[in-house]
């Protein structure tokens, strides 16, 4: 019976849930099934890496076709994720044994882990530890980041969705305040998401096709806070076009490099918690020129808003997770499948190899010639960048006027160890 | 030469904004052009009230066909809106024999206008003092509002609308805490809009299908905010599922009636500026139940969200305009064209008539039978009301990845009085 021989495969989400990661979760699950006289079950962790330090599995193969099928259009992390950072082989080894252990207990050869450079370098690291203990396993990264970080890739499956949300988004809330600014609000202030880069800032200046359409002012992360030459950016738009339509990132700094909106809390990988700098930045417009603002803080909306997602992105973060299982099922090990861009016009591109070492622990900067001279703008570099890949629609089936999302069984697999995990 | 003896009509937006308002101007406009036999221009005001005050009159045959029609897939007040609220005849007599001399000297014999409880009430004004004048003018209201709040209407354009764009969101916004909640954001706030009535807060409630599914708590402008129950609420949601989903009113009050997020500013209505409510609430669970808080405040982003719009509210908006002109043509002065519902399930509606006087500054409150025992969540029968008006999707077409939205040319009419409006 060489059917009973097949090793195991296990796939888990890690980090910030997008629009699209369950769509590479699909591309990895329906591309196992396709490979079924070679994989033999295909688990899921359950809330990511924490699923596998527990032994918390779950059994795919108890998903219909049409459930996996449905991950194409349903956001959120369908096995569920989680923000937990393992430390350094020699800090974490238990935690990294441990995971052997249940690898082992479970037949497991593959593990294919779908997240952002922390996760890259957990891969790595659980690569490396199987070799030390002998024992053989693959581990293969996808990419999936909203922040669009990662090095080696020419962009991260989560990102174009977002970046066409913001996009959206800010050109109807623009044609909003156009409307009233005679008698009402004159100044809308969307802050969006971004902590160090300013992708997603960047890909709010899509909305404006021509001059003196909105968003008018970018607030750019890399770029420190000069209040002085902002208020007069406002006032001067205000005098020109009647009003101010206005993108900011959450990561917004001031000169000292402090974050505006700083918090206080910080998140389980030592990140500050940031959120609320367009209340200020609002009160600012109001306080210095006298004009009545509005703000909205798009939150896990623009993330989770698989009902505008990219047809593009959707699609790259489908063909990423079934290369995941074709790199794994080529003998590849400690690698990613990428994007690789072949043209900008018309859009081409192809999957390409990293290895997990040069893109574990790495962060891609936004390049500065993507921020025009002033610094409120973005250039024509970063739009032939950013355009395709917020390119095409791929709209949810509703159901009684909302987006019918699938709920999996997510049907738990027996534990084969005597002892739990211990945190 | 019987067509020089035509009378013009006058068309205006008023007050917010909303993903539809257009679709009715569209179909005021359209309307018109069947009727060139009656009608001879129709002119749109700039900026709602003010461009008739202002003599700021647009010629809507200017624009062509295809521009007009593409109004009803764009947002926003396409010829301007404004909040200018008119006071008595007897405060205000001044301004409204201005608008009269506006409508004499462009030989406009009928005013359809779009809006809320204010508007109705201003356009009954002018149908008062016209025929106190001697002026011949016949003014007829069209319903426009995302509070929902009018009376003698089952339904307000501009409400189905958001409410579609809310459920979505916080069902979207539900699977990504739901992804999350075992080692990071357990409870998620979404701030949305009503000032005084809970129709949106209540439209969250649509996302949730089966017990235990987001949103988890409302917190409705209706019932003041009683934080120990709200608290307890949380935490038995937390404990029971793991995580908890929030809608909050931007007119949530406490027990002595005051606003939350009392902004301390004031519109050209009176009403108080509010906004910033939902991190309040994000804040008291953080402090006192120490789960992790995420927050959201979609602002001006849900009612301008034409990509997600309700067709049933979109169609209503369209067939509201139309019937605005065939009432003028059927010489009704002082009405307004209303939705009647004629069953729930099939969802089954034809238009109604309605007097002015018994529309304007009236306002319609959610029934309490709308809401739970509890107070935190909606009844069947609130289901049973809001669930046909968010049904069908009517996405606008999509350009390079976004929507395309039109600008219309405005042409300005040329003015013929010699005195400029005094404000």
């Amino acid at each position: 019976m060489p059917r009973a021989r097949l090793r195991n495969a296990l796939y888990a989400q890690s980090g910030g849930a997008t629009a699209v990661i369950n769509a590479t979760a699909c591309g990895v699950i329906e591309a196992a099934r396709r490979a079924k006289s070679r994989i033999g079950k295909l688990y899921a962790a359950r809330d990511g890496i924490l699923g596998a330090l527990r032994e918390e599995l779950i059994d795919t193969s108890k998903e219909s076709a049409a459930a996996i099928r449905a991950l194409r259009h349903t956001p959120g992390a369908a096995f569920g994720s989680c923000r937990y950072k393992l430390k350094s082989l020699e800090e974490d080894r238990a935690k990294f044994e441990r995971i052997v252990e249940v690898l082992r207990a479970h037949e497991i050869g593959w593990f294919i882990y779908n997240g952002g450079n922390d996760s890259a370098d957990t891969a790595l690291k659980l690569s490396r530890i199987s070799e030390k203990l002998g024992y053989p396993l693959a581990a293969i990264g996808v990419p999936k980041t909203i922040d669009n970080d990662l090095v080696r890739t020419d962009c991260c499956p989560g990102f174009g969705s977002v970046a066409k949300y913001v996009a959206t988004s800010i050109r109807e809330a623009g044609l909003d305040v156009a409307s009233m600014a005679s008698t009402s609000t004159r100044v809308f202030v969307l802050e969006v998401m971004g902590r160090h880069a300013g992708w997603i800032t960047a890909a709010c200046g899509l909305a404006a096709e021509r001059p003196g359409e909105p968003p008018h002012v970018l607030l750019f992360p890399e770029l420190p806070f000069d209040e002085g030459r902002f208020l007069a950016k406002v006032k001067q738009t205000v005098g020109d076009i009647g009003y101010c339509v206005i993108a900011v990132s959450e990561g917004l700094r001031d000169q000292q490099g402090k974050f505006l909106a700083e918090a206080g809390s910080v998140d389980a990988f030592g990140h500050k918690q940031l959120g609320g700098v367009a209340p200020l930045i609002a009160q600012l417009v109001q306080e210095r020129l006298g004009y009545k603002p509005h703000w909205g803080v798009a939150d896990y909306l623009q993330r989770a808003a698989r009902h505008i997602a990219s047809k593009t992105d959707l699609e790259q973060a489908y063909q990423l997770g079934a290369a995941a299982v074709k790199l794994a099922l080529a003998g590849r090990n400690a690698v990613m499948p990428t994007v690789v861009r072949v043209s900008d016009r018309p859009y081409r591109w192809k999957i390409g190899e990293a290895r997990l070492e040069d893109v574990a622990n790495h962060e891609r900067h936004m390049p500065r010639e993507f921020i025009a001279a002033d610094g409120f703008q973005i250039t024509a570099a970063a739009r032939r960048y950013l355009a395709p890949l917020i390119a095409g629609e791929a709209p949810p089936p509703f159901v009684d006027g909302l987006p019918a999302y699938v709920r999996l069984k997510k049907a738990a697999v027996r534990k084969r160890l005597r002892t739990p995990f211990a945190t």
